[in-house]
């Protein structure tokens, strides 16, 4: 069965968006993974089809309602669904590489797009909503954060990336940010590529891009090189 | 003169995608900011228009041409042109709340996006190349880390978000990440919306926001909870 994505969303004409083309549009094409959008708005009581309301206790923005949404949910995947109910926030555990594989291995995800100032907390706890971040700034709501999270879990999905495309050797599948990368021509603009590259020595190539990666982590994440340091240690 | 992103991209077809509706769509149409791409492609100098060439070195994958996109981004921007020069990339430095305010103050911004195993080290160095990521995990390419970038940038410029959308109580804004919001109804599935936020008492409501906040960013996310400590006791 293929991996299944539902979302439920204000804006379900974002979908599937920039996952339409190229990589994951081709797998989308080829059934390799399967996407379904809900309209949160459909399940509005009232003749406005509001779905919101003002914070209680006051202050900026409106809240996404809590039986609203959870008639969404209900409605999109029966409790027994065995998919991962997500809900994309700043306030949720950083998504990493590693969640990515996770995803990618499961049968799909359920993924909740906030809209708005937030979403009633109590729709978050009955409902067992995973929060989950791409990264620490503000989006206008949670489509484009599902998008990005998608793009990253496809592209892992068996048969997705050619072996031309393999992903071993890439930034955070090691631990480390990844080595520089060079091609034809050999000079541009009076820059060569750097002569280890071009030596056919495999063990030298090896070795300058190993050096060249920890020499970059070290500089720009020192927080994954300490990370890639203590893991180092741990296998000693 | 309103902030103008131009993209260079193999896949111009991917804008403005989500950033076509919404808030960035509504800014979009009010002229608030400017979109433009390049399609990359269109500088290559053989008849299969090839852009990427095999890695130098060995190992799998393509690696986009140093003299192609120089070409591209030569034609995108003069080197007077006063917009930083970024390069969605996973090695990059990680994008924050803090840059996106930064960037939003600014002209604009020219936006490479990568593809396929890399693109050459000497056109990043040669251009000047700001390398920035979106998160700790790897996409199928840099148009939907553009596309993420963009909406946290658009959403902070003058007259994109309403007095009712105001940014300022927002995770990350303040260093820590935003409590729980509740509305409407008073009682959903047997679950009430804690007392104090209907008690009236804005000191109370104040202080309970700020406490759950503290404990929700201690628990989550010990590195910004760290980071906040840190910065308290400079103030001290």
């Amino acid at each position: 069965m293929a991996f299944k994505a539902t979302i439920l969303t204000l804006y379900p004409d974002m979908f599937p968006g920039p996952l339409g083309q190229s990589l994951s549009g081709r797998a989308l094409d080829k059934g390799l993974w399967q996407l379904e959008t809900s309209q949160i708005r459909d399940f509005a009581t009232d003749k406005h089809r509001s779905v919101d309301d003002t914070p209680a206790g006051g202050g900026a923005g409106m809240v996404l309602r809590a039986d609203i949404l959870a008639k969404a949910i209900d409605a999109a995947a029966p409790a027994d669904d065995p998919r991962p109910r997500l809900l994309m926030s700043p306030r949720g555990l950083p998504f990493t590489q590693k969640r990515a594989h996770e995803l990618a291995e499961g049968p799909g995800a359920i993924i909740v797009c906030g809209r708005f100032e937030g979403i009633d907390q109590r729709v978050i706890d009955a409902r067992n909503l995973e929060e989950v971040s791409i990264g620490d700034y503000i989006l206008s709501g949670g489509e484009i954060g599902a998008i990005t999270l998608l793009d990253a879990i496809i592209r892992l999905i068996p048969g997705v990336m050619g072996n031309m495309e393999s992903a071993d050797t890439e930034s955070f599948e090691t631990g480390l940010l990844e080595h520089p990368h060079y091609t034809r021509p050999a000079e541009f603009e009076g820059l060569t590529i750097p002569e280890v590259l071009t030596s056919g020595n495999h063990k030298k190539i090896h070795e300058w891009r190993m050096s060249e990666s920890e020499k970059l982590t070290r500089d720009r994440r020192p927080d994954l090189w300490h990370a890639y340091m203590a893991d180092e240690d741990d296998v000693d």
